[in-house]
């Protein structure tokens, strides 16, 4: 499959390289091609990512069949904006962003949320790009869970998705499966993602106490 | 150990008679004695826990070496205040309640949090009470979850504790270790009940999608 990653953060590098690994078809972009291949681990990463082209998000999303949100939660919006809401029309858009405010944080403290449980990061792209089909996923982990779930646990633990539309969401759904998810919750209709967003103030919280990363969550029934 | 289990719903009566089960000296608070007793469904709970003496919110705060909060989130402050200051002060206060807003709930939507990640009930309760040694716990699960994890996958699964106070989280542990909780995180300072209080949010979607509040989450790692 086309896909497009757009954001060029460790998520959206971590992303794209285990797509191509996959045998899709990868395009990742970012506003600045010249300034992200001028920062130094960019640069290293797309050389030893050949394979996977670096372009500007326009043209990035016209080569996806498939985008995925990997840019900053708080830019999210402004960045697909920049990719074109005609480019992101009729096709599956998955939103693994999660709206972080970074402005008040000071040393020990968490960041906080963008958001209250009354919206949400995907509905807000969601309304922003009424024509897109937004599927909420992989926000509650770590990069290095997104495309390696088996590594924690042998992948004994769970993924959530929301989505207004059932066949989106089957979409995202098998790349889930590709990337070695099993336990797979459908949470319902994209206002679920409030719950999967404000999982992120325990996330945070966690990450503190464990003193690593490399955590999930199992929902044990 | 003289418990006082403050609140008469489903939380106070499930922890109020597994306490006095484990063989705690266990008074159970309400605002108004004969108004509960007047409910069929506490008058039978009553009955069938002849151990467990249900009075007014200051006898049963007076009553208790440690205190348990189970009451309704939104009452919880005045309930509290109700109980007393000076009946609270120099004990451990476990805050077992959910800032839940249910005014504006309608079918199928779940119930919005009264907090967003810059506060929690429980520090509200806190600056209400410098002199409580608050410690949030309990708040993640259904209370047949609660006061029995060992029913579900073998209590393999995961409880949090948050409080200012090492020897006041201590205590609320060890009575957590008697109701059979086996893996608990302590997440450090009450700040972090910000944490458990917004995991709620996806709780109750959970709640939806699985049809059953019997579940729990496992922090794997």
């Amino acid at each position: 499959m086309r896909i497009a990653v757009l954001g060029t953060g460790v998520a959206g590098q971590l992303l794209a390289g285990k797509f191509a690994e996959l045998g899709h078809d990868v395009m990742m972009g970012t506003r600045d091609v010249t300034a992200t291949l001028a920062r130094a681990e960019a640069a290293a990463w797309a050389v030893v990512h050949p394979g996977v082209r670096v372009g500007p998000l326009a043209d990035t999303a016209a080569h996806g069949e498939l985008v995925v949100n990997a840019t900053s939660g708080g830019a999210s919006v402004d960045a697909l904006t920049m990719a074109g809401a005609d480019r992101l029309a009729g096709k599956v858009l998955i939103d693994v962003a999660n709206p972080l405010d970074f402005s008040g944080q000071t040393a020990g403290l968490p960041t906080t949320l963008l958001v209250e449980d009354t919206d949400s990061l995907a509905e807000q792209i969601q309304r922003a790009f009424p024509e897109a089909r937004v599927v909420k996923t992989l926000n509650t982990v770590n990069a290095s869970v997104m495309v390696d779930p088996q590594h924690l646990a042998g992948g004994d633990h769970t993924m959530f998705v929301a989505g207004n539309e059932p066949e989106a969401k089957s979409a995202a759904i098998e790349l889930l499966r590709e990337l070695g998810w099993r336990d797979v919750i459908d949470l319902g209709d994209l206002s679920n993602a409030r719950g999967q967003e404000l999982l992120v103030a325990l996330w945070l919280r966690l990450y503190g106490a464990l003193g690593t990363p490399d955590f999930n969550i199992k929902v044990v029934r």
